[in-house]
């Protein structure tokens, strides 16, 4: 894969020049994209800037994301060639630390479950994961250093954790979705995909203009957390995260078990209410005037969604609003740094039917609180364990990744 | 005015049908758009419904809210003939309602505070007041019985009061803003001008999707407050106040003194805060690539606001965050079930190089509370006075507001 640290400390050396770099990560996408089929758009001429702390590093947008110099598709023949007007604000911010939004990548139909034409370099005859499938399948295959997806449900995590890369999906607005096509205006977050923890945390920390993020912290206090509140993972997912704790446990981790009270299994049933019920609205232009251009999934999705009551979504956010104060203070009374969890309910599904599921992501985008993902050494295809810190402390959730990380590549 | 409920109770009754009601409309804009100057773009073709229980109602649209069939101009030349291609989820629910989006209304640029060539209908030499400056002054003059607006300071309750019309800013998120250009994510609120409360109410119960909204409350328990945590309203607003006191207790209503805690004076700070750096994002584009085009009070504005740190940022949210319960528990512990207060400093100002102050509106768009302006009788230019009530709990603010408006109409 494609480093972004380690790009960029060659271009402080002065050994490649941030045209240098784009040019590599051109002919790296030259190579692979035949067979990925990460991108529906790339900048032919693009301008690379000499200056900015992200000067060089060629960054993949997903396609839900406007671009000024790009068509934004939205992964639907509804939007084929749509040119928005503005760069979404955090295109913008790409831009002014010197990046290169090179190219758009794939997405599901606006970011529902629809499976795209992306391959999963990681994982043969497997899917990639959704919604943000070409983010995550670009940066596993070496062709970006970086690239932006989105969460509603589990879609920046569960394809990170199927293609065996990072995923960060930051605290709740820590990232403006201004300017990204909207599917849960209480749910949506901006993520990042990255070659490494690092990579991720020094990436977050420009764009967010929040040094902290690529902080040292000290070794973290992790709970350990075997779901319950839904279906149980494979056991291969809960082997990766025992391994992963038996690894940090070496490098000096303490670790606890950890278990949520009964109330998350109804703040997990609230996220699909408070999303359905946005979703209806915020596509209705879409349904009442191409129901017939909608592919199948999200076309029987929003006939249901749209029959949900006013009093059920208002009773759903009342769930979650209560949730997310009693999490607030379950973690802050149990003296622990991050949630140690599964990313996904196991490997890639195989096949391309579907992309997957987010029953191990939905409740976090719905408590708005940081994730990232790191894969797990191990055989075949990639697995990965969830980090999860208190809403507003992406930096602890950042550096224990880097601690896992570490911990990890000694280990195995 | 145009009344909403007159127009619908006419097209109930089959004494008129919706496209006459289209073109009485449309005869009243002609009479009087020349003078006004309310509108940037009108469907010359639009598409009447004949069923639905908005049917035979034109609505205006401000210009920074999508329209799939008419440009969306943002009130500003770097969107010159800009057409989205969706309609906002607000267009979308208002057509299928039955109701006609006829035309876009004026907008200050970006919905900021640069002035409008818009006129105020009831105070020739007067500004209509801002953001939504022609959707108040379209249902001031008669030219429309519905208009959407947005407040992200003052931007509804400020102009409807200058311009003698009610103005709704519903509770935060009510209703969706996906598809209206972004100043300020945390503040941006979607509202409605009417004729009458009674107006306001029915449209917002339907668009809404919540019939309690439309209903009856008992005789509201008023809390009085004149505001303490900002520089003073001048003699004319505090002097409407008491009117709208008197006339209220003459109906019946039951009405107190209330005083908010000093700590709301920090969270009036807060607004500001907020505001500015989130503003500094969602424009970034525009700021960033055409700055010389941005009108001067907005450049000036941008040229500090990208300074905030996002440590102040973070501050002032969790300022907000704590007033929000504050109020909250005051009002739960108070047994009132509104506040009643002033919805401007004064009348509208004289000329037009400002669109007036909208000190009395930041804090309880901050707070996310529901709040309705009603004309108070009385000589000259217009005065209103502001109704708030709890989050959540517009049905309440809104048959204060019909109370309030039947006891003025009585005594007055």
């Amino acid at each position: 894969m494609l480093s972004l640290l380690s790009l960029r400390a060659r271009i402080e050396a002065g050994t490649l020049t941030p045209a240098q770099a784009i040019v590599r990560t051109r002919d790296a996408i030259a190579e692979h994209e035949p067979s990925v089929r990460a991108f529906v758009a790339t900048d032919a001429t693009p301008q690379v800037s000499d200056t900015g702390p992200l000067a060089g590093i060629a960054v993949g947008i997903k396609d839900i994301i406007d671009t000024a110099h790009l068509p934004t598709q939205m992964g639907s023949s509804i939007y084929a060639g749509w040119q928005p007007r503005a760069d979404a604000p955090i295109v913008a911010r790409l831009k002014r630390l010197g990046a290169v939004p090179l190219a758009k990548t794939t997405t599901t139909a606006f970011a529902f479950v629809d499976p795209t034409e992306t391959r999963n370099p990681r994982a043969p005859g497997r899917t990639p994961g959704g919604s943000s499938a070409g983010s995550a399948a670009a940066v596993a295959a070496g062709m970006l250093p970086l690239a932006l997806g989105t969460q509603t449900g589990g879609s920046v995590i569960r394809p990170a954790a199927f293609c065996g890369v990072v995923g960060v999906k930051p605290s709740f607005r820590l990232l403006p979705t201004v300017g990204v096509k909207c599917f849960s205006w209480t749910l949506d977050t901006l993520g990042l995909f990255a070659a490494s923890a690092a990579d991720a945390a020094h990436a977050l920390a420009l764009i967010a203009g929040r040094p902290e993020i690529d902080g040292t912290g000290p070794i973290p206090r992790i709970g350990l957390l075997v779901p319950e509140y839904c279906e149980a993972a494979e056991p291969d997912a809960l082997q990766a995260l025992d391994r992963a704790r038996v690894m940090a446990e070496a490098a000096g981790g303490d670790i606890r078990d950890f278990a949520l009270p009964d109330e998350f299994r109804h703040a997990f049933d609230a996220h699909a209410t408070i999303q359905d019920f946005e979703s209806a609205q915020a596509l209705a232009w879409e349904y009442e005037t191409h129901r017939d251009s909608l592919p199948p999934l999200l076309r029987g999705h929003l006939d249901t969604a749209r029959t949900i009551e006013a009093a059920t979504y208002d009773a759903a956010r009342r769930v979650a609003h209560h949730a997310r104060r009693s999490l607030r203070d379950i973690l802050r009374d149990s003296d622990l740094d991050i949630l140690l969890t599964v990313s996904a309910p196991g490997r890639a599904p195989e096949g391309y039917a579907s992309t997957g599921d987010s029953r191990f992501n939905r409740l976090w985008t719905l408590m708005g609180v940081p994730c990232v993902t790191i894969p797990v050494p191990g055989e075949g295809a990639p697995l990965g364990v969830q980090i999860i810190a208190r809403f507003g402390d992406d930096a602890r959730a950042l550096s224990a990744a880097k601690f896992l990380e570490k911990a990890f590549a000694k280990q195995s």
